[in-house]
């Protein structure tokens, strides 16, 4: 992969394992349908125990920047993040992967020597279902555009 | 506060430690600059090691839930986020709160007996400079909103 308007990607996977889901929800999502099955009982959404929506985010930063990594594709930040969407429910045990696109490159520079990258993340599931989507401005050194 | 549009709201502070600024990167956005003060030599944006933004997300997303918990308001989960944008680096040390403002009620309804809210978040930091920013659909029971 790389940052030509078009490109597309895919992430390595990453299994959600229910010690890192309670993990994360102890910390940084502690509503009950993130801590226990039964905090999920009669929840009009999960059948059981699910993860926090911003789990799923962090856990495709993650599988982001290893994949981005592997095309020695480094970025200085990210500018925002706009349509983030959980469109499915994510459990332990599920394997989460996503799907990149570049859909351009946004005129205009934040500063000399850097442009901003517009990019479309799919989350989906084991089953390929997508479980969470958005669209980033990620900024990166003119280096990593150079051969647009 | 209430579901009331206009209602306003700020959270508790959450003092960001260095150590779990090292842990949420080392989990789940593995940048150099998030990693330690030497990685973030040179940086264009950062002047020493600082915290991812999910991070901040994440700790915005643990102060609102236990904001709203005091009030006994319950989400029943988020329907995404709009407009997220980090305006700001966040350093170890630091010391995040978010105000919150309930913009609206969203027409229609995701089901019978839920009402989508739509919240405006601001997180700043211990001198008041915002830091991060958001605007969130969470989806509430009617009994929530009901006041309205």
């Amino acid at each position: 992969m790389d940052l030509t308007p078009g490109a597309r990607g895919r992430t390595a996977a990453h299994l959600l394992t229910r010690e890192e889901v309670l993990a994360f929800a102890a910390a940084y999502d502690p509503q009950a349908f993130h801590l226990s099955d039964d905090g999920a009982s009669g929840h009009p959404f999960f059948d059981r125990l699910a993860a926090s929506g911003w789990h799923t985010a962090s856990v495709v930063m993650r599988l982001t920047v290893d994949f981005l990594a592997t095309f020695a594709i480094k970025p200085l930040g990210g500018a925002g993040v706009d349509d983030l969407r959980w469109t499915r429910p994510v459990y332990p045990g599920d394997s989460i992967s996503a799907e990149l696109e570049v859909l351009g490159l946004l005129p205009g520079k934040p500063r000399p020597g850097m442009t901003i990258v517009r990019l479309q993340t799919v989350a989906v599931n084991q089953d390929g279902e997508p479980v969470m989507r958005h669209l980033s401005s990620v900024i990166f050194p003119d280096s990593a555009t150079a051969a647009l």
